[in-house]
């Protein structure tokens, strides 16, 4: 009974604060089996909350483990129809989207072929891109616990820690998870709207491993925490949220830098990466696991090695805070700043949601099929940033937030 | 370990006997979430045997349950488009599918609201009729065991017990499974080539609470164990099978039938059933549970309640000898001889396969959404022929097959 009472309360604070469900909404819930429970208790407070349809979409790791291992090479980039079509109905029909994430088994892909599993793509195919960019679906991705994941992470299955990990990190310990939410929302937009204000010209990274230059457009604009449909849905697309996040000129990221987490890349874990770019490009990519299901990524297409992404959190988290690496990146991009190659997101540069796509290219948005975050920031690692009259100002020190 | 070689004996006997799986083919895979084991077993087993792509669609009937109760009531007959999109793309493709059954928990939906039940027909949308008539898949459908299932079935959570009654009726207890298919085949197409070379103009059911006679069509052709696709992969529809059938012509059903099993029908269970025929339609049903959901699916269109299929199996077969109520169709249906009301089958009538829908409808072949089979035979029903001379011959007596 204490178990359905902790769903329920969760189900609650993610259908009002994440997905922010309106009635009549068509629901898609992404789940693995393993987060059945959650996704059961979902799906049944969808309806409480007038939802007309609600499907739970389930996956498994295991069918995607056996597909890379065992099917012909020149099969892997296929993804069936019905995915574009369920995804394009799902924006046609303005519906909601949860993703659950959490991984039962974190280590379950790391001996399979790293260019195989790089091709095989229906782990987050092209339309749930469309999907996010298309601003006509709330969506929202939230986190499940697993005795698998729990042990990654602590080292011994001890689940119920997990739990109140998550409960703490999504402010379900808090006496009106809903209120707080509200409050912390605030606090991060006000973080953006400062950023944004200042119309920075570039962020500096450095620290050990670490001298990035990451340039921004005129037109970049800081966005924290909630995203807005077109019809107005206020939406929260990632629980935890702790960071404030901008879309950068894809073509003017220079320098090197050392990852400061380890990064769960689809069930296998990437490990100290490093990456040099040039003119905005990855140029050189290093790792000691896992350096290949990057290479594998990078080679997806044209835009995969540069950057569409660029995400400022200090360590006053409270992810941060547990000093804890979570194998998740839900969590572990919470935790710290970071960085992700692959696809931009208009929303976050003024003008471009009225832009074609090549309009937007041709601006500095990146433009590519995968979307890949991986963790820079920490204690050692200063950022600054550049003003348009070349004055230098320092946003994060010693982990702290300076800006304000 | 154990287990394993178990699963691994398991899927080699359905993805040779059962789909019959050609190299490059398309799969699909139905299954519960609870049958994860031997859907990820047999996905694994289909890319060794040379699958090209495997998909496995996990359902949930705590999903259905949540739909049932809670969905707007004009929503619950929308079946998502996908569903039909990805059903036809197997058509197109000339892929093959398994269907996992096995019900963790016959009793979940006992108490939702049978008309709501009805309406709801994800379960059994008319895409998966669409790719039975196409003769272009190859499928089967195939059991799994749970403690649910075993405790409905023997009053504990016997899964152990149940698995041996699987493999026994799965021929899986015989040194070689696929050897002993091929006899178990071959007898049962010896059978219905008698039944069909008699050209019988009706069948009679005789017993407590049955006197019923189904006319067939002069083209009604007998069928047993296997389908065979166009392009000529011969595949076993249902394992375990011990029928023969055919499509009768859905206006000459006459009189009364009592069911002489309970009846799982999408998680309830219907008891004593009985219906009254006139000019081939149920007039008049009566069963102490489940009577609303066998008029929700009467109601589904006006083929609904007139017959589709007879079809004959004796006490000789394994499962009739346990004298085990199953509470699950593949099982119970081939414990005895049986009826289903909805669509019948073009194949099991002569020359059929070439007509137009219409052109089938006109000769007698019954045409709608639904196909429910429901029990009527056992040892105090008797089963006889009459030829188109008039004279009775006996088929089934004393739960004997008596025509050779």
């Amino acid at each position: 009974m204490a178990d359905d009472r902790r769903l329920e309360r969760y189900a609650e604070l993610v259908l009002k604060i994440g997905a922010n469900l309106a009635p009549g909404q068509d629901v898609h819930i992404t789940a693995l089996i393993d987060h059945a429970p959650l996704a059961r208790t979902l799906a049944r407070a969808a309806y409480e909350a007038g939802a007309r349809y609600v499907d739970i979409n389930y996956t498994d790791p295991h069918l995607r483990k056996a597909r890379i291992e065992l099917a012909p090479e020149d099969s892997l980039e296929w993804i069936p129809p019905w995915i574009g079509h369920r995804d394009d109905h799902l924006i046609e029909s303005k519906g909601a989207t949860i993703s659950i994430t959490g991984d039962p088994n974190p280590e379950l892909l790391s001996n399979v072929d790293p260019k195989r599993a790089g091709k095989e793509r229906t782990n987050f195919p092209p339309s749930r891109v469309r999907v996010v960019h298309s601003e006509e679906v709330n969506w929202t991705i939230v986190p499940y616990p697993s005795p698998g994941w729990a042990e990654a992470v602590y080292g011994e299955p001890d689940v119920e820690r997990l739990w109140g990990d998550i409960e703490k990190f999504l402010r379900l310990d808090q006496p009106d998870p809903v209120v707080a939410w509200k409050e912390h929302v605030a606090t991060l937009e006000e973080r953006a709207r400062i950023m944004s204000e200042r119309r920075f010209d570039s962020l500096h990274f450095e620290g050990p491993g670490t001298d990035l230059t990451i340039g921004l457009l005129p037109a970049s604009r800081w966005v924290a925490a909630s995203f807005t449909t077109k019809r107005g849905l206020k939406h929260i697309p990632n629980m935890p949220t702790e960071e404030v996040f901008t879309t950068p000129d894809y073509r003017r990221t220079e320098g090197t830098v050392r990852s400061t987490r380890p990064l769960n890349l689809g069930g296998a874990v990437v490990r100290d990466l490093e990456m040099r770019f040039e003119a905005g490009r990855a140029v050189d990519v290093k790792a000691s696991a896992g350096r290949g299901l990057i290479l594998g990524e990078h080679g997806q297409d044209e835009g995969a090695p540069f950057l569409g992404e660029v995400a400022l959190v200090d360590g006053g988290s409270p992810i941060g805070q547990s000093g804890t690496t979570y194998l998740n990146t839900l969590f572990d991009e919470n935790a710290t700043s970071h960085i992700a190659y692959g696809s931009g997101y208009p929303h976050a540069v003024e003008g471009a949601d009225a832009m074609t796509e090549d309009e937007r290219h041709e601006l500095g948005i990146n433009k590519s099929r995968v979307h890949t975050d991986f963790m820079i920031g920490g204690p050692e690692v200063t950022v600054t940033a550049r003003d348009r009259n070349g004055n230098r100002v320092t946003i994060i020190e010693n982990d702290i937030w300076q800006l304000t």
